[in-house]
């Protein structure tokens, strides 16, 4: 089978992480997975909220948005609608847990980090994107503070970084882009860390179900894909951050 | 291990079923799995929303609600709050996907169902009692239409049930209650169908991530909880209902 | 005059309170008033509102809800709409306004008791049900608060129930069902208490308008008809409960 | 008893309609009842709400607002807060009833009117004076369809005027200012036709009960005052106008 | 030229400004310009906002409004719509910094002082008539402040007033009224303070444009406008007060 | 005197448009000017908002957006709030009536081009930014419309371009970067065509006042620099696309 752009079923799109993408943020990057662009931004801010208060621990959190001619035809801009809908809340709340799973609050101190999720061109797979992208933005805000003298070490316990895979006409592919996640029978995000475990596996079968060996099959493309792309996340963030993630 | 009500680790709750609970909706239910209760009603409308409209096709919805002091402490009105909040959305749609699954919307024609699941009492697992129990409710809308001559058959695939599984204290364990999904290092929530095919899966580590060996066990303790609340389903709809489902 | 459930003019519908309805809220009730059913919740909490901070007095407040498909066809979730219409608004100012007219907010010291009445199913009269359930639950939850020690008392001043009479084709009748209503020229609710003092009188001529011997005559079936109901509540909360209310 | 105005008990305070009070309005008047000013107009529109659709019939409904130093210390303007507040709704409620039992709406054919309450200065009973002065601007919108030859005659069955009546530290007094609003044990609002019935009863014990002698005795005082209030009505619109009100 | 209401070129309107309108307000206005009208009101709080905090300065903001029915069709309420629009948060803004511009906020202390300018008839010209108004309102509430010892002396640096001028089939015209205002190819609002300095020039071409000179002609005939605006605030507001404005 | 960034009071800082920004877009840009960032894309559609419908005509709009972290300090977004605030409104207004100053809606025909401007980076004169941006967008838009046989002719009248200008520390600068903005005592936007006409003129004092003379002086600046970017407009379409704008 050749897929729609050319691709093995097993293969990702090429990725690319610009580091240092805006002059005011703690952290941020540019995320491009093949036509999907995301600007990621990593902020600091000296409060936390209400339940984390006198806790001595930080906190950390997401929010997502695309603008409007992300895609293919323009989709109303939420500020405008007066509220986030419910596929926005569902990724910033998946954001959010993600790089929390990694990251020891304890050592940030009780601050929050907000990582700011901007879709400029959505091409399938910006939530995958958003989260792998935002890992680095958010090493690289959590370095400034270490930097600064405000925390003793990088509180980053392993890397993470995310993809989609799903079934598409039958057959089991990593990374789907648009055109195939719209025709997808199944539709998979896997969030994996350096060392190979789950954080989060969100499988859905819209207006369709898939077996167990489907679902061990999809597991497989995403954490080869998952592979790939912390190998990225090292060689972009340098070997020398790289060398304090997870370390001892 | 003795589990904090005296269950084994892959035991689930008794579970409960009230048929005909509302004498207004189509279809309507009291689920209830241990000490969590649920209302779900079916109600069936002569429109569908504009994306299906001219289509032939109906349309399947879900809306979830609970009650403020379905909580141990009150929560605030969503109606007051202005809106729904992001876990809210993210149940609706969950359940609306999950019945969807099983459901040929062409047999329907231009008319949509709507699932509405209003916790009563929350004790753990109140979105996927929601699934269990609307299931119930949408079969007996369904056969309300058929019995009215509106529709030729019962337009049911499948049956479809829901539990949730998870980590706590290290150890796999079936249908948690409030007191062990709060200390749940790991939080899965599955939906299958009679015939044993997934339809959702989503497994999160909310600060924490777990094997695939842990997945692995935990998709195996909830396929045995599936199976039993599928059996029940089958009891209370009775043999005729039950035997028009997913039918040749 | 026969009416359409077979009632006679000054006949109330059964009347059914079943307490402890909620294992978490500090009072709770199912009421039931003929096919209308209300789930009425008492939580006590250790804040009051800003305009009572530091007076050392309590504060009561209601809210009112229902679910989407209490009634005959689906009404739209308020949540779902952004904001609580005017009904409700109306309805839940009423509920608290009656119930602060029989307690000892000074007795309560700063707590805020919220009762939230929501309707499972509605079918006529569900304000002056929820007035006379919750009325129950709140009793429920002030003994509690005395036998947790935290209040010397029950601040109770006397029972207070409501119902509704109208005028339907003509004929003044007493506690109108949903059929009723619908047809009503004219509408009233009243609330008195226990020692047949009024409390709140809204008395409505919707295109339509009424003499003063009329409203004089509604006036005597609704004190007949809450006698009856406080009757019914002093019996469901027992002689120990009910000797404490109104006593000095 | 002298009251803080100087007024005996039964003495309402000096009215004043002046009408055509806005240049584009159908009708408007500016009412004044003490220190309480109200403008109000009454638009008129050719469209009816969906549940009027082709049923030939018009509707008629208010709206009520308070600009925000229409008060002693400013109110936040409810634009800002994002909705109109539970009191705004059932006022405006309130004015539409009172309005709609003496207006023929199927002579009105498939108009709206909508009557805007805008209170300038308050000094208590704002929903009554909105109701006094309401009516005469309808009148002058229905004759301006009358004399554009729109509807055959004038749609008004009867006149309508309302007044507040309370208790106030044990005594029964009409027509209560600001102070004495804010003291009254029991606040009741009546709305009565030209020919002495009732339209709306709204007798509310804050924190407080009354006899059913006592709601006698304020029912009285409210009928004089509104008889006196329809006298003026009567002189301020003229005897051509006020003799098509109510006539066969 | 002669205008639609029989001006020359350069003729302002009618304008009026009635003092003390309003019994609560530390200041308060009716403007009149032409049929423009507007009630001005200035509350003076004891707080100011949190980015004013503890800084001893205080602040000014307006807040502006129109109601329903004060433009030839009726334009639904802001309140009901949930939020303000664009047009009136631009107004307010433009009203707030004008005035600001003249007031010395560092002698006002932590007070912020709100000017509520409500439309209550519409025919062009309302934003700059609120500016006209409100400094009028302003200077009583300042002056109010001083009576009562809380300030040493009236903090108002200049007199500020406002007019629109414009381009009409060609031609400049001064002050628009709203007939004009909808047929002008260009629409500029002009505020100048006593001493004929600039705070706002915002001229729009609704598609169209407009020459330099044409802008000079605009802002020659707005600084006579504005000049005999000025001249009537001060004969309004009394020599004792203008002496005290922008005073050595 | 030196700016901060060390230019003359006259220089206008370094621009770059990069035209084809985003796949899906019918038009689309990142616009920079010194370090303020915009991505501007321009959306066609094939309808029009009620008050165009059956005229013929087409309408443009604008909307504007600031990524949460373009600022120094991280802004909360607007979807978050709810709600667009006023300084949103204002400069989409303003985004919208400039560009619909040089387009020919009429040879548009009923389509609606949105132009998104969604600031990526903020540095002082987002708006002005967006609109020289925009401009190029939107041609490119039209272009393709012409492209596509939608429409006989580039229906763009003039270029339009945008800057501000202002008075820092006593001075007037020409294109103040955001340091400058936060300390100017006038700040002006000045929109002009490619032909020197002025289209809009938005001159401000906050807490501040200006002379004529200052006025003019700024007024020559801003045309100056207009001059330049309506140069860079022309070669960045290319001699083929600027011939068509204006001529005829």
């Amino acid at each position: 089978m050749v897929r729609v752009d050319g691709r093995t079923p097993g293969q990702i799109r090429p990725v690319k992480i610009t580091r240092h993408y805006n002059k005011y943020a703690e952290g941020s990057v540019l995320v491009e997975v093949g036509d999907t662009r995301v600007i990621c931004t990593a902020s600091v801010e000296d409060r936390v909220p209400p339940f984390r208060m006198d806790t001595g621990m930080g906190w950390l959190t997401a929010e997502y948005g695309m603008l409007p001619r992300s895609t293919g035809t323009r989709t109303p801009r939420e500020a405008a609608r007066g509220r986030a809908g419910g596929r926005t809340m569902e990724i910033q709340r998946l954001i959010g847990r993600s790089l929390r799973s990694v990251v020891d609050l304890a050592v940030l101190g009780e601050r929050t980090v907000t990582l700011d999720c901007d879709v400029i061109q959505a091409d399938g797979g910006t939530r995958t994107a958003s989260i792998t992208g935002a890992f680095v933005a958010l090493v690289d805000a959590l370095a400034h503070l270490v930097g600064e003298g405000l925390i003793p070490c990088l509180p980053v316990k392993d890397f993470v970084a995310a993809t989609s895979v799903g079934r598409v006409n039958g057959e089991v592919v990593l990374d789907l882009c648009f055109a195939e996640d719209s025709a997808a029978e199944v539709d998979m995000n896997v969030v994996m860390t350096g060392r190979g475990r789950l954080v989060e596996v969100q499988g859905t079968g819209e207006e369709a179900s898939f077996t167990r060996e489907e679902l061990d099959r999809m597991l497989d493309l995403a954490a080869e894909g998952i592979r790939l792309l912390v190998d990225y996340q090292k060689k972009v963030l340098g070997p020398e951050l790289a060398a304090q993630i997870g370390g001892r």
